[in-house]
């Protein structure tokens, strides 16, 4: 069986959670051997950097505010010059996703160590993937060296997150969670951490959106978005985030929003071929086995987060060419699929409905 | 609260679990850019000194099969001065803990990586933790070059571990994970990890007792073992292992055996003052959440292990001694104890009878 056969690699990494934890990042840059930091903040988390700045103190080398997503080549060509000049021996990241993926690319190139602050549930501070685009396409890899040395958990930092980026953010982390139960390369370890994470949102992501400023509450998320990066990070996106992809990349749609609208339905087209991993969500989400898509569909109208492709300004006419170009772009499912199947499951999602137990 | 503030660190570390991995032993050794190999096998695991020389190749420079028990001092200066007169660049340790404990000892002076063959359930293949014994004191330690980079887990190599031995060594692995989830050091990370290793050897456990050479049972518990190993590196043994310990040391007992007859009642005996915990436990041995002590011991029973200290030869009238010396030996434990209290726990545990619910 499977469950017996399988490889397992860890990385060196620390991660340190609690609030207040950012206040050891200058010890922790002592215990790098870092003298020159290059310091990253996005736009999300640029009313943090005086505060950041001195708790870097006398190290700093520079602090680099111009990010954007996705990490365009030309952007991370100007910071890795800026590297270079300022002779950085570490780069510290404070942000989303965004600010991580530029880290990356400084780390990869210079091969410097990274210590990520993460101000969202991106979750990407615990991958060793990176992704850079270009006009034409991009380029993305797996290097040890992108991966954080050292991630700082500070949910006094996510307090501010805006709720729609907060819900959006948090419905990506879960999926990769969820995902990762059935994607190439999860096993019996992965799946562990990836329930970890899948539990600690379920739990808090509620609290969280109807009060932002629950430090708690907000502690359990960030610590939920951590797990769903490490398994994500193990396995990797499937069939869900193709979708989203699509819906993204060719529709206008913000990625981010699109997750927890697909999520339960894309759940219930594969919970038929996965009793076992239904299982093991039930659990994790306390409901019944046949309804997790369900249930994941309750979570999403519990936080307040958009739940149909209606309410993201898709149109129906257009159903058909995502479905195309989806089932296109998904090269591995544990359920058969093809576009009309995708379409069918489309449907649901530009509706809203609750998806229907499986039997 | 404390779920969400604490530190995780994850070291560099591979594990392959299959049946067969065995085979893998030559591209590990070159993926680790090794030349010469300082091949370690004890008494257990002899059978297999041909087979695995022969996977190491003209690489090996030395086997070493002296192994014993606490690694003595001067049996490892004498394997040290062997590794430095062949010029070894890396250990392979075939066999149980004390195999595992010898080529860490290397490791230690030596600055050398190790690849760990399991073929029992001791579990110190995944931590840091060293350990070396002289005439009056033991010298304990942590250090990250111990940790073995590799861990080749094979249950085709375990099929023939006697029955007595894989049902202590089994619930020793058992109670490190048990009392992982309260121990210093824990948190929601080691915890998801040691009640994944209480599930596997829970339901296998009494499949390999009764199947010995039921490959897919005893790769489940090979793997339940080495996740017992982690959560043990990341936090550290508590009040049953003291008690054990006093057991084998003054009293003459085997050490491990011990573990599946005093686990129940050090759990009943903490349970409590620990629903959150006993709750966990619960879902991870599939059994009532007042009941867990006694599904303990139900699997003792149902494994076929020693349930009873009369049955290992101990006498009523050393129970005084024995809580004596443990109350001593202790330093924490979550809930209040005296020597009076252990040895009330101890006469359950004489008896060998069934804990009784909390409530």
């Amino acid at each position: 069986m499977s469950a017996t056969s399988f490889t397992y690699v860890q990385r060196n990494r620390k991660m340190v959670f609690g609030p207040g934890v950012r206040n050891t990042l200058g010890a922790e840059v002592s215990e790098l051997n870092a003298q020159k930091v290059f310091l990253i903040i996005d736009g999300g988390a640029i009313a943090l950097r005086k505060s950041i700045e001195d708790l870097v103190g006398n190290k700093l080398v520079s602090t680099w505010t111009d990010v954007k997503q996705h990490v365009p080549v030309e952007l991370a060509e100007s910071a890795r010059s800026a590297v270079t000049n300022s002779s950085a021996d570490l780069v510290v990241c404070v942000g989303g996703g965004s600010s991580t993926g530029l880290a990356k690319a400084i780390a990869l190139s210079h091969r410097i160590p990274i210590i990520a602050i993460p101000t969202t549930y991106a979750g990407s501070e615990q991958t060793t993937i990176y992704g850079l685009t270009g006009d034409r396409h991009k380029q993305t890899g797996s290097d040890a060296i992108v991966l954080p040395r050292v991630s700082l958990y500070d949910a006094e930092l996510t307090v501010d997150l805006p709720i729609s980026v907060t819900g959006a953010s948090a419905f990506n982390a879960l999926a990769h969670s969820v995902e990762s139960l059935y994607a190439t390369g999860c096993n019996p370890i992965t799946t562990a951490i990836a329930l970890e994470g899948i539990r600690a949102i379920n739990l808090s992501l509620p609290l969280v959106m109807s009060s932002p400023k629950n430090i708690e509450a907000r502690a359990q998320l960030l610590y939920g978005a951590a797990m769903s990066g490490i398994s994500l990070g193990d396995t990797s996106a499937g069939f869900h985030h193709k979708i989203c992809h699509v819906l993204g990349g060719a529709f206008g749609l913000v990625h981010a929003d699109a997750h927890s609208v697909v999520l339960p339905h894309a759940v219930a087209f594969n919970a038929p071929v996965l009793p076992f991993e239904m299982n093991q969500l039930a659990h994790a989400l306390d409901c019944r086995q046949d309804d997790v898509a369900g249930s994941l569909w309750d979570l999403a109208k519990r936080s307040g987060v958009p739940s149909s492709l209606a309410q993201l300004g898709l149109h129906r006419e257009n159903l058909a060419e995502v479905a195309t170009r989806a089932a296109a772009e998904i090269r591995t499912n544990p359920r058969n699929f093809d576009a009309a199947s995708i379409e069918l499951l489309l449907q649901g999602a530009f509706d809203g409905v609750r998806p229907l137990a499986t039997n």
